[in-house]
């Protein structure tokens, strides 16, 4: 058995944020596919799993015993400390790391994730709700461009899992609605850690929920 | 000088989690308003002082200088670690800790701040907007229901930050359009937050933002 077992799905950014998180640090991991395309996150199955019902759930195959996690920004905390890589190395980079990460769930991915299902899964870009979504979402990216200049990584001096939280979902522009080209920090940054090595996108680390 | 400075309005649930877990630590703050009403977090000034645009700011005035911070997550983990008050006592504690605040600032927080804004500060109850963010935020009240029942407290057997962060909006129910008769275990759960010694509503915090 691998160390860790991920319950995750492609077109999930939050479970790619701990895919990647995993592929980066070395992981011995293996990919559980979810089919939230049908529903199974409803179910009560998964629900036992997750109360929250989302995805991704981490399960740590441990001497122990299992220990299992959710909620990528707590899965990425929990990895950064076990790996000992992409955390903090001071007290003021460990709490800056903490707020892009709480930013990204808060405000970023939030309202990304929910217009790009809307736009991209269920075809409703103008949809007035879509539209009030999507502001909200470029709002976030605004604070992320302005941010970004004239620094290389989110919170530190290297990349942290805050930026690997914060990217989560930035490496589908089309399907959320964005051009690179308008937000350029933003644009190098993704480039930047494209360039790390073992990166991957999402859908070469994990099967389609669908 | 007070200890800390919490930049804060009292209409704020996010600030409200950081002065609620001030005031029940026995913490030396004070409260400096935000003319949020005014449009003053969307100025240079308060952008400079958090790019992100947010209450709460925290800043500590520590011996060798002023430690600021932003958003309420990483604010309440910061203050539980000073005051050793409301954290975990177990990696498994803190990783349920951190996973419920995680989760309150994603999906409980996120959807319930914004239904609120949108239907008591701009009485767009019924806008189709409004009621597809407000269905998101039933949706993790259900979670939250789901999870409170047969438990006291959300990630131990004593109250920590994750009840504080989740509670942040909860106080409010006519405003957020809650009725906790619908959801018991809710219910019983504020009013035992309510108990604890030090408790105050927002308003007896912090001024108004109007």
């Amino acid at each position: 058995m691998s160390d860790f077992t991920l319950h995750c799905f492609a077109e999930s950014g939050n479970a790619y944020k701990a895919a990647l998180m995993l592929e980066l640090c070395g992981a011995d991991w293996q990919a559980k596919g979810i089919g939230f395309f049908k529903g199974e996150t409803r179910g009560a199955d998964y629900r036992a799993l997750n109360v929250m019902g989302e995805a991704p759930v981490l399960v740590h195959h441990r001497a122990e015993g299992d220990f299992t996690l959710s909620q990528s920004g707590a899965i990425l905390i929990y990895l950064a400390r076990h790996f000992q890589k992409f955390g903090h190395e001071t007290e003021a980079e460990e709490f800056e790391i903490l707020r892009w990460v709480l930013f990204d769930n808060h405000k970023l991915t939030s309202y990304t994730a929910t217009e790009r299902f809307m736009r991209h899964f269920r075809g409703k870009a103008g949809d007035p709700t879509a539209e009030f979504i999507y502001a909200r979402a470029k709002d976030a990216w605004n604070v992320l461009e302005t941010h970004l200049r004239g620094r290389d990584w989110v919170a530190a001096d290297r990349p942290t899992i805050a930026d690997l939280s914060l990217c989560g979902y930035l490496y589908w522009p089309e399907q959320i609605g964005a051009d690179w080209s308008d937000y350029p920090a933003i644009d190098r940054w993704l480039q930047r850690l494209k360039e790390l090595p073992g990166w991957q996108a999402p859908e070469a680390l994990m099967p389609s929920g669908q």
